[in-house]
């Protein structure tokens, strides 16, 4: 908002700064107290630091919050919201008044930071994971050659989270310099003190081995506050971490540095005392009503068709390795796909892309949860990132993609090695869960190609489509089976194989489509027709649509996944056809239901009961009862 | 195996490690050339080390190798797993042959280790995971009074997962001195070279900086391996790291330090060309085919009843609060039972253990993935695990308790604050996913109780069950249904309302259950019966047994769940029948859809489709083209 001094902070701006805090806190328990939930103390802790960052370092228009052209500001310890929320409303985002609705089920201004409220970026509040996100704006940043900087609130507490340390890690290997994280110590934790309590030299020792610019301050010094946002805003080369000894509850003496006050509205008592006592009396007037929740958050943007691949019907290439020429393809025609693989590029083969543009492709190492946060990150500025790794080790990321759908991001994910089928390497890098996971996901789609061409095209619906889109790729190489100019609708599958005398609709995805068409090869010899079904879609699906495939031989059913049975293809595919008031008169569901091992590919499918032979037995059992009308 | 010298190895010890080391490195050469795929590189960087472990500083006992008795090792780098089972074999626990069968079909020895493996106490492969089990194998032995030691083995590339400095913090916290790291920094990842290649002081920085002891040293140079290890044992009062730079495919000169060898065996020729660099030419005899596969695996130790609670039936108590009381009871009966929590012990009421039982009771601060394999370290040590966070952070750990699983623990997570019941906090704080994800996990059991009887007795039920247990714990105060003695089986449900006039069968669970009973009586009013049944335990379900519920009420069901509808109890119910060859004739699938946001509870309930009202209105409408019976 206002110019930093490179002289430092003038006694006028620390004074000015010093009154902006005592407003913000006051704010802060007066927005909570009306909520009768929330965490004051949290705020109090910050306040100084939050107006110093508000009021004194970041540039952004009050008018235009969410423009990438401002300074982005992070709140990665969300429960401290109503500082947020007051932060915004001094600084003219909305009408102090809206504060006061905090909580309400009509109000915006949720008790965690979310995407609805105009300034924010992502939603915060599962803890430890803003640092990352914060990396994926300022990497955006560096990418559009702006020089937007990147400020993260973190708490002491959530530095215990893991993914804090892989986010400075990856902030300090690629000197992001435009990044600075304002840790707000406060020792207390919610349900005791932290583990260093006020040990500030350990955190200067964390973020300095991880290559940041540290300092330690008294965060409620606001001259030191400031000093510290100027020197940060100078530092090269390197992202800084200002480390801020704070006292929880600062400024209300009856709670502040005391245990037992976490996430604890004050009375009202508590609050004429509290604001006694730090001599502010705002005066706020009673809301309007008015919402000024964020109506459009970002799409990804269009662009044009990618050239089209050179695929042969029955040549063979692996789904994952066309997963690669697709992204390659796709980064072409559209400059805002970048990329990040977490040590597995050869094997998800995001290389291909790597190799083609170096500079919208970044090495995430391995640490999936700061990729798929940076990824949250990068989304918000306009980027369409797609992320990579083992589909199994995609599961380490889980709470960040159950964030990001809170967050409204547009990211893609691509999950390779699924099921069984990787073989050799036995059960740990064998994803059998991913499809239950992601289908559980608010805005996720779910894509299961089984050949290149519908790898291609599905990958490209992914730059195109809103939300958490997941693409499960497989390690075997598998025949080709579309023509080029094939389409991929969602929802949608495909019938690959049907007569007028199917007896059994058989469907499956990846290997066990294949194993699928085997399968009928079988049973055709045998003189039993079978109805084969790509369910490249398995989130959203037409149960509508399936249920005429269904009922078009005679309602028996097989479906057939590399994955668990709970949540997979086989529970989707009934439940979607339960709710069009459709069952299937026959059905068995193949699955993997015993703790699998290291093998061959094929010794696994068979031995554990999804391959060629497991479905035709089943098809054949369950079409046995029918007299053969072919 | 033997002894260490106060003096410093001798040149003679130092001679005969170095022999093993070669050994070492040949027969991960070998097997893996035999498999024809794995990870010699990975192996032969970490040869001395391992061979210094082995038969220089552990104690433990060949005949008995995973007794709590003897020192434990755990290779967190899991890919290195044929040297792992070149040191079993030559430390006597099976053949040398053996190895050979490496990552066949028929063989125990896996591509990664599992605890199928004699001397393996969990399993590893998913990076980053193994000191988080290291920590919690030690922390057993410190509760057992035990002097045995841990060691874990890391490579460098898994540094870079934030679980490993959630484990050093929480190792350096609790002054873990009978735990030694071994850091194989090889500087060289799967796809291209490491964040921090050979720059060994940022490591040594880290581990520092987390209250280790730590020194860096030639990984290579026999007498400085064993000489660190002795250093390590003699440590009190903090864990210690021995940081070791190596070159990854050492031994070998055509692979030695190359990037591209991740992951590839040698072929015939360049395994003969490496075995005469290395100067040893084992002659390794044909495996007779005998599987040394472990048959019985830690079941969780029986107990007697636990005192019974005090309940009324109609008073109020939330489950998270029972859950609290129940493991308090339980505490008393079974020494075995440890907790840890992510810092929200008094959310999740795991402090009336805490409090209790203070020995047995660990804060785990704000680091969820640490905790949950914490807790297969001490499941394998015997102890009876209960792990508690929020149920929505407890998807920070999935990958984790996907871990757990194909360690075969048997470990006991309290996932509390489920779904949108929760209110003002928001999005951020409510489970949606977690029936979904726990479901889709080998040997998981999932419980969702309603009131604290039955989370009292599921609790108990828990601590006597193996595998991986879940119990999602709401919010809310919810009456009391039960009598003290009720038995709550697995699988089962309760019919808490019936007559032979029910039109439609209604399931719920937790809050959704109590808006059931409330719809019941509505439709009571209106002159429409129903039938609603508590479905405490969601996975296992007995298909048959809901199906002649279902049966008894026309076939008509609805669903009611405070989850996403994907993987969740409606699903769930609708697969289980159609697996026994039964489809309702008429079903409402109720669950959240939208995105909720902070509100009050019951403001939320009837926004999200999921209250009374909407229970009524649904099974009004399946129950509408029916004559009325009563």
């Amino acid at each position: 908002m206002s110019a930093t001094s490179p002289a430092g902070p003038s006694a006028s701006t620390v004074a000015a700064i010093r009154e902006k805090a005592l407003l913000l806190s006051a704010y802060s328990m007066m927005s909570t107290t009306a909520a009768g939930s929330g965490h004051p103390t949290s705020c109090m802790s910050a306040a100084e630091l939050a107006a110093g960052v508000f009021f004194y370092a970041m540039k952004f228009d009050p008018k235009n919050p969410n423009s990438p052209d401002g300074d982005r500001f992070v709140l990665s310890k969300g429960h401290a919201a109503p500082l947020l929320y007051a932060a915004l409303a001094e600084a003219g985002v909305f009408p102090v008044s809206r504060i006061m609705t905090l909580r309400q089920f009509s109000s915006e201004l949720e008790g965690h930071p979310t995407p609805r409220i105009p300034g924010v970026d992502a939603a915060t509040g599962s803890l430890g994971q803003g640092l990352s996100v914060g990396v994926g704006l300022a990497l955006g940043a560096r990418l559009d050659k702006s020089r937007t900087r990147v400020y993260v609130m973190m708490g002491d507490g959530e530095m215990a989270e893991g993914q804090v340390w892989e986010a400075a890690e990856f902030a300090g290997h690629y000197k992001i310099e435009n990044l600075t994280v304002i840790a707000d110590v406060n020792a207390l934790g919610q349900s005791e003190p932290t583990m260093y309590q006020h040990d500030m030299e350990i955190y200067r020792r964390k973020f300095e081995a991880e290559g940041f610019a540290a300092e330690v301050i008294d965060g409620h010094d606001v001259a030191a506050v400031l000093t510290a946002l100027d020197r940060a805003k100078a530092t090269k080369g390197r992202p800084q971490a200002i480390i801020a000894r704070t006292i929880k509850g600062h400024g209300a003496s009856f709670a502040a540095g005391k245990n037992g006050w976490h996430g604890k509205p004050f009375s009202k008592d508590q609050l004429a005392e509290a604001l006694k006592e730090i001599g502010v009396a705002p005066n706020i007037p009673a809301d309007p009503g008015k919402s000024y929740a964020r109506t459009s958050l970002p799409e990804p943007p269009d662009f044009p068709a990618p050239a089209a691949p050179d695929y042969e019907e029955g040549k063979q290439l692996a789904t994952r390795e066309a997963y690669g020429y697709a992204l390659k393809r796709l980064g072409a025609v559209n400059p805002h796909i970048v990329a990040m693989s977490g040590d597995v590029k050869n094997s998800t083969f995001s290389e291909i892309f790597g190799d083609a543009y170096p500079d919208r492709f970044f090495q995430g190492y391995i640490a999936e949860q700061n990729i798929v946060s940076a990824g949250v990150g990068l989304a918000a500025r306009g980027k369409v990132p797609f992320l990579d790794s083992f589909a199994c080790f995609l599961s380490r990321a889980y709470d960040q993609v159950r964030m990001a759908a809170i967050s409204r991001a547009n990211i893609n994910l691509c999950g390779s090695h699924c099921g069984i089928s990787i073989g050799e390497d036995g059960p740990s890098q064998m994803a059998l869960e991913d499809i239950a996971a992601f289908r559980a996901v608010y805005s996720s789609t779910v894509f299961y190609p089984s050949d290149a061409v519908s790898t291609e095209r599905l990958t490209e619906t992914m730059a195109r489509r809103s939300g958490i889109n997941y693409l499960r790729t497989s390690r075997p190489k598998t025949p080709i089976l579309y023509k080029l100019d094939e389409k991929f609708p969602v929802p949608g599958f495909k019938v690959l194989r049907q007569s007028p005398h199917d007896r059994v609709t058989v469907i499956g995805a990846g290997v066990t489509l294949h194993e699928s068409l085997k399968a009928a090869e079988q049973l055709k010899a045998a003189g039993i027709a079978i109805r084969v079904i790509d369910l490249y879609c398995v989130k959203p699906l037409d149960g509508k649509a399936l249920a005429d495939q269904i009922g078009a031989t005679g309602g028996r059913l097989v479906t057939v996944e590399d994955h668990w049975p709970e949540g997979g293809i086989g529970e989707a595919v009934i439940t979607a056809l339960a709710q069009v008031g459709v069952a299937p008169s026959r059905f068995r569901l193949l699955a993997v239901t015993r703790m699998p091992h290291s093998g061959k590919p094929d010794e696994l499918l068979d031995a554990f009961g999804i391959s060629a032979r497991d479905i035709a037995a089943s098809a054949r059992d369950i079409a046995a009862s029918v007299r053969d009308i072919a």
